[in-house]
């Protein structure tokens, strides 16, 4: 991270933060995770354990703010191990570039960037302060893959 | 912008455009514009006056295509206020990259590209006929932020 | 392609897939397809034949997962020939390192990740298997411009 100091494993270890088996993804493709020059560029991903999400459906309908969180949180994790299981060490990210949640949602539903503030703070975790300055996007959707209610896509600088 | 004559504040003056003053972000993120090499992302924008969307619905329910293309045009303004405080001039942008629109939108409300047209203008006023070539995708959903009905993202080349 | 013995027009010959002629853009722009340094970055794009999109409807309504997969390879060979008519040759494509699949789907349709992989089958079969490794978003969304049933975007990167 632009922190210099920071060592990543240190600020899981402290806060409490451990990373799930990285996933096989859906669908006709065998990594999706991929480079290009300093720029990584991931799939979306969604909070799954062994190929399954633990917790389905929409916000607004099925499910509340606080759950909303806890997917987006456990999302951003899983796409943590994808990452580090692609270029080895998280320490060699530099900085988060940005972050797409498209948060499943009723049509009443309108509080998606909170939904998407569970991703985020696994992100200030990690990597520290500095991460809370990267560009965001929330958008909520009336679908997603296996009915997940989070799935989470970043670009990321690497040193 | 690719055409080097061309001084955005100048474009503004003659087109009787002003930029709103900037807007703080939403959510657990302080920044919302990151640069990484010459490559500029930004967060999602929507039409914002001090913290609240002063339009909100979706198009083909509460609002039509004047309305949407009239948000789109707001939420670009909004979205080049924040790029300003971040980048200082707008000047040292040389290209628009890619703007994606995303239309708060009823099921069978299908012309998202007229109401993200509203944002393309504002960046043919300002930067040029050049500003018309770059990428864009216009995608509905169902519900976005606060209930606004477009939010706006871009990728942008500094010089 | 990363395997430096493929030439893309051979694999299509060999596939039996010819591209459309490009389409002209929707809306206020001329081109849809920017490249920045060494990364392209497309426009949203459906399978429309002579701007007009030949199956309309969202998927788990009007259409079923076949469909959609048809949808999403028409889709994929009219965005390559947007990029082809672009950079001239798509053996100057290195790297397909991103698409992104939006579906119109209801809100009880589920497999986004099938439907993409009509997609995905094209850049198997004309860049190799390299491009499997692609990383990839398969999003569900209630609308899309003119009713198309899947918008598809991508960012490559050129040699």
């Amino acid at each position: 991270m632009c922190d210099s100091k920071v060592n990543v494993y240190h600020n899981m270890r402290e806060k409490g933060i451990s990373l799930p088996p990285p996933s096989a993804p859906a669908g006709l493709y065998s990594l999706g995770i991929v480079t290009s020059g300093k720029l990584l560029f991931s799939s979306g991903k969604g909070w799954t354990e062994k190929g399954t999400p633990p917790v389905r459906g929409r916000l607004g309908v099925a499910l509340g703010i606080e759950q909303g969180k806890e997917a987006a949180r456990k999302s951003m994790l899983c796409l943590l191990a994808n990452i580090e299981q692609v270029i080895g060490d998280l320490n060699r990210i530099k900085r988060v570039v940005k972050i797409t949640g498209y948060i499943s949602s009723s049509e009443e539903f309108h509080d998606q960037t909170k939904v998407l503030d569970g991703a985020s703070q696994v992100l200030i975790d990690v990597f520290g302060e500095n991460a809370e300055r990267c560009a965001r996007s929330a958008v909520g959707v009336n679908a997603l893959p296996m009915d997940m209610p989070v799935e989470i896509e970043a670009v990321l600088e690497l040193i």
